[in-house]
Formats: C-alpha cells, structure tokens, sequence
C-alpha cells in the first residue's frame, strides 16, 4: 500500500522535528509543524503561541479549573474544557490536511489521529537524555531548569496528554510503523531511512 | 560506533525469527535461538524442550510452588527457584556468546542482558494481530485454540517474563535502537533495513 502520508511523533530533543523536515525535502511534499500550529490558531482564535504550548500537553490547572464550568464562562467553548475544545480542532485540522494530499505532519497526536487512513506511515524517534539533553542546550540555549528537568517535564506532559486524548501508552512500539532512536542511528540517517521506505512501499 | 552483535526481540508471530536469520545470513555472522537454547541446555543438564518452553515466560504455578523452597528440594537449584536458575543460566551463556564475537541473538532478553555494551545493535519487530494470525496459521497449523487466544497468551506471557527480569517494559521503544512494523513494511525488507543500517555504522 503506498503511504502519501508520513506522522512524526517525537520526544523532546530527539531530532523528530529535523527528520520530519528533512523527510518532506526529500520527498517533496508539504511539512506541517508550526504551519500546523497557526492554521489551527486560525481557526479557532486562539493565539498560535498559546496552541503551540497546550496542543500536545495534559490539560494544566488552569483548564481543569474550568473544565466543568458552564457555558459562556472564560476556558469554556461550546460546553468543552479549553484543551478538549483545541483537541477537537486539532483533529480536524490534521484530517483535512491529509485529505488534501500527500504531507509530512510532525507531533499533535497524529499518528492516532490518522491510525484509520490506509495511505499513512506511522513514525516514532526518540533518543536516550543525554543526546537529548547536548541537543536542546545546543538549539535553544541554557536555562533556569537543567536540560534534564526540562526533558523529564516535556516527557511526561506529553506521555499526559497523549494517554489523556488517546487512550494508548506513549512510546509503544506498536502504535508505529517504525521507531528509530537517534543517539545510535543518527538524524540525518532517521530521516534516510524513512524516505526509503516509503519510496518503495507500492 | 561499531555494532557487531544484533539483538532481536519480537511478538510471538511477527517473523522476528525469520529477520534475524535473515541478517545472519547477509551479514555472514552466526545466528543463535533454537542453537543458543540447546547452549544453555547443555550447561544447565535441563531438557532443551524445557529450556525453550520457560525461556521467555513468566515464572509458573509450577515454578513458583518451589520459589521459596529449600535448597536440595526438586526444583530449586542452588537455593533459587528454576526460574530463577535458568535466568541465570541464560544471562551467563548470552554473555559469553557476545564475547565470542559478531552475531545476532534472538529473543531470551538479550536486548536487556547486553544494554551495558556499545557494540549491540537492538531490534524490536513486532506486527498487528491480523498479520501475525494468519502468519502463525500458515507456519504452525490450526490448533484448538483461536489464533488469537494464542497469540494473546504468547504476548502476556513474553510481557511478564520481560517485565519480572528486566524491570522495563516490553515493547516499549525506548528500550531499542529501531522498532519495525513487519504487516507494513514486510519481513524480508526489515531484515534489509537492519543490514543497512549496521553496515553503514563505524
């Protein structure tokens, strides 16, 4: 079966973000991230910077506090939380981006999202802390927190929020077509590697 | 760095079996399972069809009845349960295999019994219920039971074994260097992506 589609899912630091970026060049096809992010701002009024920070995380304090409040209240869109209401339209951004055609989607739960389309090949990169940790003070610089603080904080917001929205255990082998870990096989190899692939996938 | 042992770890039905003679062979380095299971027979005096039926499974009613028995008692050898003993005996013979140089290991935990070396390559291939169903039918037979419920007991049974010796979870991807779907991306052509990936590795 050909896949038109390619999900990303990634932890913190590995690189996932890269080789999605990468694996889309390399095909040439679109690449949704932050394009992502803002067409769902769009959407639904929000600003992208407040999209990008809750869209993959558990739902905080701040929106369980008015999870249950009525309608009307500030937090509350049509009767949902403030983060069910963005994961609805999240859901149905990622489904009419891959109605559109071929396209590389990094993050967002996407691979859940999609898991009923046929056209979809499914990846996970992860890397050990340590490559992680030289990586995000490489890219993004020093902190308050210690590189592994802020991995360990990313990691299980994200591991919330995807068992939260989805049901299934982050990091499981079997939600995906393939995992690569790239402190051992290397970005640049990861993304390689999935573009050959699905380049022979009929 | 260098990888030149490769473990494999798969479900029950994947076709790990069938991927990791497959790189064996292409890589032209010996190939231990069944072979590696009459090893561990041999130093241990146990039956090789024992060996091979409590390898991979959670200690049973069986083992566990002489678990806290005394020292001499049918059962327990050296004062550890059978289970116990034979975790042992295959942690012992696993690493001495890795000593001897270059090959892949099949299942029995070695991805967890060689974490502490650089030169291990770890594999995980693993596939949907309806593959591995079919698969196992074509391969071993009809039988009694569903396919399915065979399967079922198969997985939960590797689950506990993995998670009582090595306090990980299985199938978690973390625990690997790449993690393969083989319903979507075939057995032969996983076995493919591993050679490649290895050889490519300095």
């Amino acid at each position: 079966m050909k896949k038109n589609i390619i999900t990303i899912s990634r932890q913190f630091g590995s690189g996932g973000r890269t080789v999605g970026h990468l694996v889309a060049e390399k095909l040439g096809i679109p690449f949704y991230d932050k394009e992502l992010v803002e067409h769902v701002a769009l959407e639904s009024g929000f600003a992208p910077k407040f999209v990008e920070e809750h869209g993959e995380h558990a739902p905080g304090k701040t929106l369980l506090a008015y999870a249950f409040a009525p309608q009307g209240v500030p937090g509350v869109m049509n009767g949902l939380s403030t983060a069910d209401f963005l994961w609805n339209i999240q859901c149905s951004a990622i489904l009419q981006l891959a109605e559109k055609g071929p396209c590389v989607i990094v993050g967002r739960n996407a691979d859940y999202i999609l898991k009923d389309r046929d056209d979809v090949f499914h990846a996970y990169i992860h890397a050990d802390m340590e490559f992680r940790a030289d990586r995000i003070v490489r890219l993004y610089g020093e902190s308050e927190k210690s590189p592994e603080a802020r991995l360990q904080e990313k990691d299980k917001r994200r591991k919330l929020n995807y068992q939260h929205y989805t049901g299934r255990t982050w990091g499981a082998a079997e939600n995906y077509d393939i995992c690569l870990n790239t402190a051992a096989i290397g970005v640049e190899e990861a993304a390689d590697i999935i573009v050959s692939i699905v380049k022979e996938m009929k």
